[in-house]
């Protein structure tokens, strides 16, 4: 057991992200899928960035995000991911290292170099990303901690994983020790696309390996296969321990068993980039959660710090969060 | 020739920035310059990022951030500035070109890493520069293109390139070129502390090869070693063609012989970082004075474009800078 247990350790992909604004014709030219997450090659990055604008680099990654708004909520996160051993996996590594988050995955040595996401934002605040996964690939199951995963209280599980084979071994591997150790084990289900191509697998996933489910609307709607909001919700009471579901501007709603929580959005002063908003909100919430707090509580304190995000550019907290949720909270 | 000849050519160091907040306490601590530009090597460098907090990367480099102004002002800009071929200088050398600015200059094949800045950013707004000059160490005048340097109305001189040996031989390289095809010259003092370590050479460069110098406030007190504004002003006064001597929040003065201008600064909705305000400054300028516009006109427009990149973080303009000054010049 590591000296200090954590409250949460996270698996993902771990990713620099490329800013850069642009219009809806910029969108439409290149046939980006706005607002989603596309997986791209090596040549498509290449191209996709020549065509892109002056941008900025700040490290993302959906998972590793919300390990930095737990660290930065004040609880004790841990990551695993995979970076190269090259400029943009030393600017991963500083960046989650500094924000509090224990990150001691070995980066790869050779292999595709750092993942990065090119990230396009349009005047509407809305992110469209397209991920090259890079060194991702080389994550497997021999990265997963176990001794960090047994000593964790949540082990939070990011569906973008299932992208790739060996990723997909790590999760389940980590999956069990948790369990094993009568832990909880969370996922968020990522992105509409990502349910789309993986739905049967993770109806089983969900349905036998996981006590605590994210997904918005879209998501959760696909992965049903059903049009409605209220008939995705329907369908997922009693799937799993607690699911937390969001809906953007219309707040979110949290089932367990026979409770059902419905929680508005936080106010806003202003929306610059709605990217990590989802990531944001299952800080708040696991880290809520891992207080020991109730739901609805759980529900406000993850609006909080999804509101925060996405009133500047980057995914990662910028604000002083621990100060923002005592004063709304009080 | 070039087919298309240029307004200004810029050669500077070419410099990746990475901001990271934090307090006067941790400038206190790491023994900082605050407000200034200090130059560390490979090691203090990695000292000092490992006790940083999270970043973002943004290119920068004072003369490139002046050159990406003068393109954003719809003028035609070229950089000559060296990189190595790692991934920080293909994200410099992205940003630059998507700016609109013309960069050839080979990168470095071997040697050390692209330069990075270090800089922090206190809650004044106040920025601290901790520059690793890395591959700019290999800028020689075999990079000067000489075709590209006559071609050009303005050849602009960053004064952080007198710290090199081989810098400062490209940089006489180029004004005698642009002298020779009856171009102007123009430098900017870039630092205090730059001129107080190149104060004798400086006024001989000034004396010889400059037609329009820019100094801030310190930096024309300590070139002339004298402790009023106003005594540098009458100093300066027909020691090069046009000086233009920039104030911060007390605006700005503009010398051409007879000719004094007193220009007010634009108006701010918020401060952010000043980082770039002296490059963006710049840009108004030469971008105008190359337009022909009058000295007044030249300082009002400088003002704008420096009050657009001082309300967000990084030193290149991110709103529609033609759009800002055709509406407050109308």
């Amino acid at each position: 057991m590591p000296a200090v247990p954590v409250d949460v350790v996270g698996i993902g992909n771990a990713i620099v992200d490329v800013f850069a604004q642009a219009d809806d014709a910029f969108i439409a030219a290149n046939g980006l899928n706005k607002g989603s997450m596309t997986l791209i090659d090596a040549r498509r990055a290449e191209e996709l960035y020549a065509r892109m604008g002056p941008a900025r680099e700040i490290s993302g990654g959906s998972c590793a995000n919300t390990m930095a708004g737990i660290a930065a909520l004040g609880g004790k996160a841990a990551y695993i991911g995979k970076v190269r051993d090259d400029q943009l996996g030393q600017v991963f590594r500083h960046d989650i290292r500094s924000a509090g988050v224990r990150f001691d995955t070995p980066p790869a040595k050779d292999g595709p170099p750092t993942a990065r996401s090119l990230i396009v934002v349009t005047p509407d605040a809305q992110r469209t990303m397209n991920t090259f996964l890079g060194a991702c690939v080389n994550l497997g199951p021999e990265d997963v901690d176990e001794t960090l995963v047994a000593s964790a209280a949540i082990t939070y599980l990011e569906g973008y994983l299932w992208d790739r084979d060996r990723a997909k071994q790590a999760f389940l591997a980590a999956a069990r020790v948790a369990h094993a150790h009568k832990r909880k084990t969370s996922l968020t289900l990522s992105d509409p696309f990502c349910v789309d191509r993986h739905r049967d697998s993770f109806l089983k996933l969900v349905h036998e390996h996981i006590d605590i489910l994210f997904a918005n609307e879209l998501e959760i709607e696909s992965l049903y296969q059903v049009k409605r909001f209220d008939e995705a919700l329907q369908a997922v009471r009693g799937h799993c321990e607690i699911a937390v579901l969001t809906r953007g501007p219309k707040g979110s709603v949290i089932v367990s068993g026979d409770e059902v929580h419905v929680i508005d959005p936080a106010p806003l002063s202003r929306l610059v980039d709605t990217t990590g908003a989802g990531d944001l909100y299952a800080s708040g919430f696991l880290w809520a959660l891992s207080r020991g707090f109730g739901l609805a509580r759980c529900g406000r304190i993850a609006s909080i710090a999804a509101a925060e995000v996405i009133q500047h550019y980057g995914a990662r907290p910028e604000a002083d969060l621990k100060a923002l949720v005592r004063e709304a909270v009080a």
